[in-house]
């Protein structure tokens, strides 16, 4: 007999592992339907066997956000490899001894300055650190907007010769994108913002030859991926709330929950029914409170069923106090201590990083395996 | 020439010892000057060679907030420790197995229901596992209140023979009591209702030896411990903006910091001096907002001396964004990709559990050690 959830300590992280399969296979379908590589983002996962899922039927590419998962990946045979967060010229050590082991690790970057660094390391005598310029197509976060054609070309000049790989871009604000046409207008802009700038330095003499973009809200509405290369997404493996939230996936896409024990009640407190309290706090959930409609997370029983309007309302750092949302008028059971109930998470790259491993289930109750993640940087 | 900050990977954790070391001699002069115990909390620090730091000129007594923590202090030799959230029926048998390795750790609960589980265990044979019953001041968390007499004896009674430990509550609500009187007034409320509840439970019998109180708030503000044996308080080692924010510590007391790379600049972007981005993202940080006015940290150069206004705005997994106080003035330096900054944290406990080791500096810039921290339940 394998082990159950019953058999598990608690907080522990639940990984449903069809679930999983599903995700990966319908957003590896649509994009291949669309034109496209899918450069699976493992920032999420963490984790071998995970990442295995993730890459099935692709063609071996994926993205890393630190270091460590580059190396940890290469180690385990990922060949083709971009660390998606702007280099500082510290870590092009680390860079080149993964490249040197056999890795094809491109970096990203949005500046001369750091364009430059790369150069002066090729004028020692290095092989050029493949580069893609990082491209702003929402005001989020980094990159340079396509408009910008001079500091664009500046940047691609500044690069060692041979060493601009391509363009990529993350459209960020897609995760407040609500409803079918906000989301298909974010993949729509995430798209013209990487082929504009990709044709800009095409009509300077680069080659250009990748055109990268992608997040989980853009790579599941776009409609057009013409000029697009591949497509970078990472939390769709899991799901979570706030995709959920986003209409990305339904309640039932998500793959993963938090298992935690009920500890106590404080039927006086709170709303109508009182506090249940259990032993999954913010250092099992995280601090992350996604959208802010769901607390830190929604409370499902052991089979994984949501309650209807039962949320963890608050967190210390190892309780959870689960209340009814407020103005809800259907009072949540009356659980013995020791009862077994799982949590839907707000952001599942956050939840799932304050676990060494996930539990992994058949689909039912069974427990198939104990797949280790990694972590640090 | 030990390594200094310039030689450490970023993002990484930083851990001034003299300033933990001056943390926790004055909190042990404050509460052995008012006549009680220190029972330092371990959640906060999570590694060995920090908590003997804590532990120095004390009694050998621990708190812990999960079995792991317990298990890795008693194997370090700790053996006076209690584990400090409500117990779940699951649990009683690592508990029993750290007793019978030599551990004196008990436990805490608050219903019939879990007092019940630890007397069967004792009709079936084993001796008995101590209990404190968890009193609620506050109406912050868990616990009964002193006021609920007939509940209180229903446990005690509930308990096995010999069982019952003595009272313990935290004064959870102290992370909202801002100024001096406000924080007296949470301590004398945590104070009196730990000792009214002893009081009750000698009086109809029960011999109830420990009173154990606590938080790093009240710790730093009771007046008074008349009838408290035992103070817990944990993250009064290191301290954070949370805890300056409240007048418990000033930003020079805060020993850690995450040290950070800056990567990028979007001048155009934010308010005066616009963004800086690091590779200090939430991954590093936390998702923990802390009281909401400082971002998701205040940033320090490298020396750790903090600029007037400057916060971690924004973050992303591995993206720190760091802009101006909205209203401020000056504006930020304009700092060369690859420069190091220090940022000091909203809440340690939660920034500390994304590392898993602290890089400890002599007071300045020389790494003298890296103590490894560990996680999980």
């Amino acid at each position: 007999m394998p082990p159950t959830l019953s058999d598990l300590p608690t907080p522990c992280l639940l990984l449903d592992r069809p679930r999983m399969e599903r995700n990966c296979r319908r957003l590896r379908q649509r994009i291949a339907g669309l034109g496209a590589a899918l450069r699976p983002h493992l920032k999420t996962c963490k984790s071998l066997p995970a990442a295995e899922i993730m890459m099935a039927g692709g063609d071996g590419s994926a993205t890393a956000s630190t270091l460590r998962e580059a190396e940890e990946f290469a180690a385990a045979g990922v060949r083709d490899l971009i660390y998606a967060v702007g280099i500082s010229p510290q870590k092009l050590d680390r860079v080149a001894r993964l490249r040197a082991a056999g890795a094809d690790l491109a970096v990203i970057l949005d500046s001369t300055e750091q364009a430059e660094a790369l150069a002066a390391r090729a004028r020692g005598g290095e092989a050029p650190i493949p580069a893609l310029i990082e491209i702003d197509a929402d005001g989020h976060r980094a990159g340079i907007r396509a408009e910008r054609r001079e500091l664009l070309l500046a940047v691609a000049r500044a690069l060692p010769p041979g060493g601009l790989r391509g363009v990529l871009t993350h459209a960020g604000d897609s995760y407040h994108a609500h409803g079918t046409a906000a989301l298909e207008q974010a993949a729509e802009q995430e798209r013209a913002a990487a082929v504009s700038a990709a044709a800009l330095l095409r009509s300077a003499g680069f080659a250009c030859p990748v055109v990268s973009v992608g997040s989980t809200p853009t790579a599941h509405f776009a409609r057009d991926l013409t000029g697009v290369t591949e497509v970078r997404a990472g939390v769709y493996c899991f799901f979570d709330l706030v995709m959920a939230g986003l209409g990305v996936c339904t309640l039932d896409d998500i793959a993963c929950t938090v298992l935690a024990t009920v500890i106590g009640h404080q039927p006086e407190k709170g709303p109508l029914g009182g506090w249940t309290l259990t032993d999954a706090g913010w250092m099992a959930l995280s601090r992350d409170r996604g959208d802010g409609t769901q607390g830190y997370g929604l409370v499902c029983d052991a089979a994984g069923v949501p309650y209807e309007n039962w949320l963890v309302a608050e967190t210390s750092q190892e309780h959870g106090v689960l209340a009814l949302r407020p103005g809800a008028r259907q009072p949540p059971p009356r659980l013995a201590v020791g009862t077994r109930l799982r949590i839907l998470p707000n952001h599942i790259c956050a939840t799932a990083a304050q676990f060494d491993s996930y539990y992994v289930l058949d689909g039912g109750a069974a427990v198939i395996a104990e797949w280790p993640r990694f972590r640090g940087w």
